[in-house]
């Protein structure tokens, strides 16, 4: 397939666009509108489509990527040693509140197949979750989830999975410093994901900082309501327990009352709306801007006007981003916590000795990512064009909550972070975008992966669920790409196993502890 | 077994002691000294030995543990309210090095079947690892090293296990602010471990922060000396992977060679000075300071006599003990290196607005230790009486450093940093003692767990693998299994198997990193 060169221009003021041709193309192509390269550009890296003069602004999505260092000709290869980064848009003069933009209009009529909960919550899976107060307890839960996996589960073949929520807090730590709350709130809004169908367990050691009753206080967890509090807590330092066998005996007795309830539980048609989908990229390229991102952020529309909840993320990653967010803020005071959000990064990161341009990686550069603003750019559009309706800070929980619609879930763009505080958040389906290729998975939550170009879905065939590549060689629209990705998220969630389900790829839940250890 | 009312009192100037028997001791109660009990005491917890002015300081192993907030009559509860926290030594007034103390005489004709390392290191275990630069290959990883475990591994019966050395780091993490390089170090030095035989593998992604050359640079992994380079290193984005599967096979591939090396290797004589000991305390009570961790002093007298390496650590627990440190530091530079560490740890805290007293749990509390300071006497026992012959900071190698002998490797507290941290260091026998009970376990390492409580050894009975309470009851002295330690490290170096080996308990490895996560 040798396709005629081809480049793609995101906005009509944009002064640089992306060569699209997988392997790139060679220095002397030349487009169809006669502009002819100087040099050899990579695939996904940026042409000059006129000259620019050194100090002129570099546009891409028609805003300001980077300041030209150099006088760059047309058809010259823009990359990061040729641009300066702007500052990041300041926190005090931006935009209060815009007014409101008229709602998208209501999309009716969908509905999938899920767990109904007694929270109100709605399960896309049906799992049970064995949390844990404290690293100390991993090894023993390890075993005892091996166990309940060989021997119980196969008797329950209405639960999907047996999980442990395991982790590195809980003690040796700082609890009572500032931040502190961050991982606790996210440890306990775990617990309650809808896909664990109010059935978790706990499993603490007895000498830990995190006692169970500041993890989880008096009435947080649905089954202590039900009465049933002896049977879903257990202590491995209880006098009780003789022993590493005598624990492990115990463990396996709860979950068998477990699994017997979530064993009775049946899928039921719900609305769309039940949805809260947590949209999160990772190993962006240039592509990731052009084809899934967008694909995404349209997708974003369809969920939110079919009611959904929709969660976009990523603090570093659409810090640059500020000025148009709080312009989409459905209030002074979703823009007031947006702001509130950005500076308590800002102030976090540059505590220690780092900024927002820490965030790209050498893989973004590889791919065409010049920078963070670049990257940024990029990521925002998985928002879609919806108004903002709400602020979750990191650990916070959607339910409880009076705004739904799509939601800033403000956490850092660390893949693992990102996705353990949506999962906190009550994310029950998971959208992730990809251009260099990630094998990300969840044991939690389906993530449905899209790639941003053809070839990658191609070679990892039996990684990503869905190719948005096909935007960039024009075999679909991107409206067709972001319907199908929307019919595809309910199909996953009535139970569509996707490839990370398939094979079983999970990544370690990773909390967020800005303070200390000890 | 109705024992006569019992105290302990560690040290002839003491005004107060601790309540040894099983139970507590009711209000009434009369000491063979005739000292009556004016209220109950639980077992662990302290009584005055004498009235205690307010203002007055309270004396526990000699030192001031913490000032009366008000009169205090003889046979009183000492508790955490009735006392006042000293403030930590000034790391500005330290002596800077006292007369170096007479050397311990040497201790001969000691020996193990251990691994001998192409690079001078011994290993006490014969292990496959798998290293990793970003937990964004763990869920590959996993399902890779499942299919080893179960179809290989039955193959070469002299390796012990296949590990992963999965971790949160790698991306999404200010790579370049300051305190990154702790995290870094550690990775690479953990893959150097002498458990590992020289003969690791290194899964990368590709787009990660964290390149292949950066945590392992040329020369640093003993088999890339080898010429066997492109046999240890594998790429998940190499366009030679065509998709999961194949990525599967391609790890499983060059893991079969490098078991059938690790195979042939054999256990041999060698001396007990190959021993790299790392020395840890969790879970911790009023006995730790009494029975194990003396015990492990002993032990640790012992190791060094035999030429033997020891790491004492975690900075918190000692900083209260920072000028009996500096005393025995065998040299100036030795006082300044562990003054350095923990002025470098007093900043890290104060910065995240905590300090040292963040250290101690609930259950040290329930356990009888007041405070951290109470906490910091008993934890430095482990060290025994040796000079300190060098000091590591976070992430630091012992092979490759001049000294040897009884180390201060500076690490956080957390058991499981801590851990790391101490395998990093090159640890090939871990010693830990735990008086509320934790079944820790780490899987690249044999962990020895010695009870501080003869009660918890029985109860915890396929657990503990040494019951150093019966220094409580009289039923051994300090000396005896100080020795019984010794030769039991010994043995357990050699292939005898812990409780936690024997159960395949295992906690996670989780690096340090003060830096932020973008």
């Amino acid at each position: 397939m040798n396709a005629p060169p081809l480049y793609l221009r995101m906005h009509p003021s944009d002064n640089v666009a992306i060569v699209a041709n997988d392997g790139g193309l060679a220095a002397g192509m030349r487009f169809a509108d006669g502009i002819v390269l100087l040099e050899s550009i990579p695939q996904g890296h940026k042409l000059a489509l006129q000259a620019i003069a050194a100090g002129q602004a570099v546009l891409r999505y028609g805003v300001r990527i980077g300041i030209a260092k150099e006088d760059i000709a047309a058809g010259a290869w823009v990359h990061e040693q040729r641009l300066l980064m702007p500052d990041a848009p300041s926190l005090d003069t931006l935009p209060t509140c815009q007014p409101i933009t008229t709602p998208l209009p209501a999309l009716t009529g969908y509905s999938f197949q899920g767990y109904r909960n007694a929270d109100g919550t709605v399960g896309t899976r049906n799992i049970l979750a064995i949390s844990s107060t404290v690293q100390c307890v991993a090894g023993v839960l390890d075993v005892a989830i091996q166990r309940i996996k060989t021997e119980l589960l196969p008797m329950y073949p209405q639960v999907d999975d047996v999980v442990a929520l395991e982790h590195a807090y809980g003690c040796g730590v700082a609890i009572d410093a500032p931040g502190a709350e961050i991982p606790i709130r996210t440890l306990r809004h775990l617990a309650l994901n809808p896909n664990f169908g109010g059935e978790v367990m706990l499993v603490s050691l007895g000498c830990e900082k995190l006692q169970p009753e500041r993890l989880l206080p008096p009435g947080s967890l649905p089954i202590q309501a039900m009465g049933a509090e002896s049977k879903s807590q257990l202590r491995l330092q209880d006098p009780a327990h003789q022993g590493f066998q005598a624990m492990l005996q115990a463990i396996i007795e709860q979950a068998h009352h477990h699994l017997q309830r979530l064993n009775q539980r049946r899928r039921e048609t719900v609305p769309a709306s039940a949805l809260i989908v947590g949209v999160q990229c990772g190993g962006s390229d240039a592509f990731s801007g052009l084809t899934a991102n967008p694909a995404v952020g349209f997708c974003t529309d369809l969920l939110v006007r079919a009611g959904a909840t929709v969660l976009f993320s990523e603090v570093t990653e659409v810090r640059d981003a500020a000025d148009q967010l709080c312009a989409r803020a459905s209030s002074p005071e979703v823009a007031q916590a947006i702001r509130r959000e950005m500076a308590w990064y800002d102030a976090y990161l540059q505590r220690g000795g780092a900024d927002r341009s820490a965030n790209t990686t050498p893989g973004n550069k590889q791919g065409g990512l010049s920078n963070i603003v670049e990257k940024a750019m990029g990521s925002i559009v998985k928002s879609g064009t919806a108004s903002i309706a709400g602020v979750l800070a990191p650990g916070e929980r959607v339910h409880g909550q009076a705004a739904r619609g799509l939601l800033f879930a403000a956490t850092p763009a660390s893949d693992f972070i990102c996705g353990t505080l949506q999962l906190a958040a009550g994310m029950n389906l998971h959208v992730f975008t990809t251009g260099r290729g990630t094998p990300y998975g969840l044991a939690a939550c389906p993530v449905l992966k899209v790639a941003t170009r053809s070839e990658l879905a191609q070679r990892w065939h039996d990684l990503m669920d869905l190719d948005a590549g096909r935007i960039a060689t024009g075999e679909a629209s991107l409206e067709d790409m972001g319907w199908q990705l929307f019919h595809l998220l309910l199909d996953v969630a009535s139970g569509k196993r996707t490839w990370s389900e398939h094979w079983g790829l999970h990544n370690a839940l990773v909390l967020f502890n800005p303070a200390p250890v000890t």
